[in-house]
């Protein structure tokens, strides 16, 4: 069986992304966040600043921009995903991520301040995926402890 | 002119509801507060534990389930609406309002204690409606102030 990934439709692509972003709201909530996906874009509300997800515990608010990839490759983000991304989350008090999906992999979460500026638009190098943060890293990091660390393969 | 309101199509009444969601989000923004509308529900995410609003001001969340109704009179909330908000903002560690909009009157918010529990359902009477905070009564309970005041009608 042969997936032509990158060669699939915008409408099948999109699809996945909403599938990926669902399936960051299920593995959040279980961790014991409340998690909130911001709706479609693509319709009137687009120019809204809306994240894709945002997940708080108990205050900590943690905010993401959802990519879904078919391999492990340079990403790169047009500028103003990162610019709504960075006001939200300064608006909140809490954290930004670029939350990437690759099938088969597991999540990995990239910080603001460690993806790349250039003239028009972010990039994210494949040598930054490779050390990016894990979701166990993530919530290490959030200094969020409350037994979740049982929910979470390691 | 005469508004049928009370008889209006059951698409229409979704519609104002929108409506009225996306007003108290563009009010909350214009606050300073972080704001997130949830996807329309009605799809296939309608089981997830999502209110309607979202805001977050430095780590200060407020959970909205928002009503719209063309008059001011007793409220009633399915049981299941209720929880969601409870569950949502337990995790988040943040406070539970209903928002109701009448057309032509400021926004009303009732915390979820002063709400009335019924066998099957939730009841706001019009004279808890009457007691309800106004936006104002809202960020001073919140304790949130950065000069958020002078955006405020009095």
């Amino acid at each position: 069986m042969v997936f032509l990934t990158s060669k699939s439709s915008p409408r099948a692509r999109r699809l996945r992304g909403f599938q990926a972003e669902r399936d960051l709201v299920k593995l959040l909530w279980r961790l014991g966040f409340a998690v909130i996906r911001a709706p479609a874009s693509g319709s009137k509300i687009k120019r809204a600043v809306y994240p894709d997800v945002v997940a708080i515990h108990k205050g900590k608010v943690l905010v993401f921009e959802v990519k879904r990839r078919s391999e492990l490759s340079t990403i790169y983000i047009p500028k103003e995903q990162v610019e709504k991304l960075k006001i939200f989350s300064e608006r909140a008090g809490g954290d930004a991520f670029i939350a990437i999906k690759v099938p088969g992999r597991d999540w990995i979460f990239i910080e603001l301040r460690d993806i790349e500026e250039l003239n028009d638009k972010f990039r994210i190098s494949k040598e930054v995926l490779n050390k990016g943060l894990t979701i166990h890293d993530l919530i290490k990091r959030m200094n969020i402890s409350l037994g979740l660390d049982k929910y979470l393969r390691k």
